[in-house]
């Protein structure tokens, strides 16, 4: 599977060395888009700084944007902060405060204190807004006229600034009042049907859609889903304009919160893990969950030792305790995946939480007879005794029908208490139906005792 | 947490047995953005159908792009075909496909054969493209001209068609020679600063970038990542010019995956699940991925069975049989979770399995050094038994080891082997994890067993 050919972070890192920005720039045009993040990853922390070293500060910003947030991030904690802070001030708002989130809190402050002073008061205007927020995810790159200027004046002004709007969201001009309110906005390609002595006020449509500085993420991206704009307008309390935010940035956001999601459902959380980090820091940050889930578990497990005579006198019951613990929490994690996706979608609010406990109850019903009678044939067959078919299958199903049910409602009850249900519900559901299963079967066993054991001599 | 007032889905409902167009799209203006997807949920099929019935097909389009895609193909199945068509037709392009990919094979063959002559063969064209390609999430709606074509000339034609063009990709004028083949691209907005005599050709950036109808998700995505573009080009491979792809586009459909993906690793599999799809279905699309764990699951409590004289003697481990099992399951699910990212990001491929596993290796020693040390301690002290600690505890910590080295490195093989990693991974690991855990128990139990029982006595 490996060519001959020097591989492309050879090469990059023997023109890192050789220092000659030109050379850099042609050879990073020439890799593929999507293969730079995975190039950037395998030079050393010594290639990558030499490398951020020749490019100019534009190319760098360009290199940057192209990584994933957290490669990017980790890249900008290396490069030591004169060199950073000439990429970071090289990005557009909205990407910069979304890297100057991903670092550290110490590297944040001094990449800040060396910005210029404009869009370091920018920067951290926007830091204070949250991430997933309309304030969070603006550009403050947008046109702004008087309500009284001219077609023609506009044009011009685009003529002549068109280098430095080339940055800008440019779809629309938003027309304010004289403190900064927004009154109005103008698609761009209305202007080429206007006559040039036509004042914006008379082109403009009136009072347009905005949204204030707080909306959350949820609201932006049905927002977008209704109407079919480019970029929507940010507004303050007092309705002044500051600035603007796109669509593409509100799915990139969607996207990055649902593969957030993913990984925290997995137990990776503290931050988003690439294999690039040091490996202590992985390590830490893994173990911080799993420590939580070791205590559980062992909780869960007590319960088996409640019944350790039951469990001496049946020890065939000892196969099954696993397949139990282990498919009740598949059955509930389905559950669990449909409310989270439902959540996110807005299908769902916390006042369902019965509707979708009756929605489930069907399908556990259905499920839970289904295993349930799986599981006591295997047992029966396997071992012999129809007693222990009963017990097991029997505990197999309940616990089915417990873990749908606990699986479909604890999200929104999660939800409710404002605790993170992508990351709490995994281990909550799976410490119940382990105790649940654990003490059906076991529980049963003990009941049937008698007769179980009987049937095995 | 209920109000007093008529439930929105009640008022809905009222006013769609009422059967006015006007009042319907009054209040379904009125509810807010990210609310439609719920209300509409909460009607039966029966006011589902005459809502829909009693909006225009414009309207009923609007409401059905708010939705999530499986909800709306849902409603589509249900409202009937002719019904259905309509609303169809009034979609954009690319939505128009994305609808009817979702929709059961022969719902989709009557609704095609119901559409307008134009739109028929446009959604068959398109359908035939993957639903992740850039034939597949491209729009054919976008503005084409001749070179010659003066600037006059085009700002005529989109004052013309502006309503036409309403819903076009309307940033950018592509140029096309006499066969269709893409020659140049003008941003709209550089027509402001051209004479109106201008030919199209001598303001055009010649030779613009363009993807192959072919192109996959990642390449967009990258594409869009490395430059500020708001749609591209889709050509033909002769260069003929199909339609575009816009950046929105991209990022819907990555988040899409994401959730998709999320979903398959919960075993929700063979489409979306909705609670509003009848239980029947729901319950057995689980239940197909249940039974294939179940199997898995038995297979792997089996290597227990071989083991019960071990088990009879030490009763105390039956204990730490679901502990191992679940621990090593989450730290193996942990790595999975790095790897499907860092392979979604473009970060890895499957040349980079012995990378991976170096640097899983690393984490794995010492999480499984810190877990198999703290379950040790527990045994120790809770059984009063060092031995059974010193067994518990290694069992942990070298299958701590063998989890994450299969879980990192698992999903880079499947993916080799053309098997979607997001779906296997998961049951494979357990599986492994789990066989290996149980033999590594109780096998240095065996090992041990004078001395356990020994000293447990």
């Amino acid at each position: 599977m490996a060519t001959r050919d020097p591989r492309p972070w050879e090469r990059l890192e023997a023109l890192a060395e050789a220092g000659e920005p030109h050379a850099l720039r042609q050879f990073l045009e020439l890799i593929l888009p999507g293969e730079a993040a995975r190039v950037i990853a395998r030079l050393t922390p010594h290639a990558q700084s030499r490398l951020f070293g020749a490019l100019d500060p534009i190319d760098a910003a360009r290199l940057v944007s192209e990584l994933p947030r957290s490669q990017a991030a980790e890249l900008i904690e290396h490069m030591g902060a004169e060199l950073g802070a000439g990429v970071v001030a090289a990005l557009p708002s909205d990407k910069r405060v979304d890297l100057l989130d991903a670092l550290a809190e110490a590297t944040r402050e001094e990449l800040i204190s060396l910005l210029p002073p404009a869009e370091a008061r920018e920067a951290r205007e926007l830091a204070e807004f949250g991430a997933n927020t309309a304030g969070g995810l603006m550009i403050k790159e947008f046109l702004s006229y008087g309500q009284d200027v001219q077609v023609r004046e506009v044009i011009d002004d685009l003529k002549r600034n068109a280098a430095r709007y080339a940055s800008y969201e440019v779809q629309y001009l938003y027309v304010v009042s004289a403190i900064g309110r927004l009154v109005g906005v103008v698609a761009v390609r209305r202007l080429l049907f206007a006559s040039p002595e036509t004042a914006l006020s008379s082109i403009m449509q009136p009072s347009p859609l905005a949204v204030p500085v707080n909306a959350a993420l949820d609201l932006l991206r049905a927002l977008f889903e209704r109407h079919r704009f480019i970029a929507v307008p940010v507004l303050d309390a007092n309705h002044r304009m500051l600035g603007v935010v796109r669509r593409s940035a509100v799915e990139a956001a969607t996207a990055e919160r649902s593969e957030r999601d993913y990984l925290k459902v997995q137990g990776i959380v503290g931050g988003e893990e690439l294999r690039t980090l040091p490996w202590v820091v992985r390590a830490r940050r893994r173990m911080s969950w799993l420590t939580v889930n070791i205590g559980l578990n062992i909780l869960a497990a007590s319960v088996i030792a409640f019944f350790q005579d039951t469990l001496s006198a049946v020890i065939a019951l000892a196969v099954y305790l696993p397949i139990i613990s282990d498919m009740s929490g598949c059955s509930g994690n389905q559950a669990v995946a449909v409310s989270l996706r439902e959540l996110s979608l807005g299908l769902l609010k916390p006042v369902d939480v019965l509707r979708v406990w009756l929605k489930e109850a069907s399908v556990g019903v259905i499920n839970g007879a289904a295993l349930g009678l799986l599981i006591a044939a295997v047992a029966w067959v396997w071992n012999g005794n129809p007693y222990l078919g009963l017990v097991v299958g029997a505990a197999l199903g309940l616990n089915t029908f417990i873990a749908v049910s606990v699986g479909g409602t604890l999200p929104l009850v999660l939800k409710w208490l404002n605790i993170d249900p992508a990351l709490a519900s995994g281990p909550i559901l799976t410490t119940v139906t382990d105790m649940c299963g654990f003490l059906l079967v076991l529980g049963l066993a003990t009941l049937a005792l008698d007769r179980l054991v009987s049937a095995a001599t």
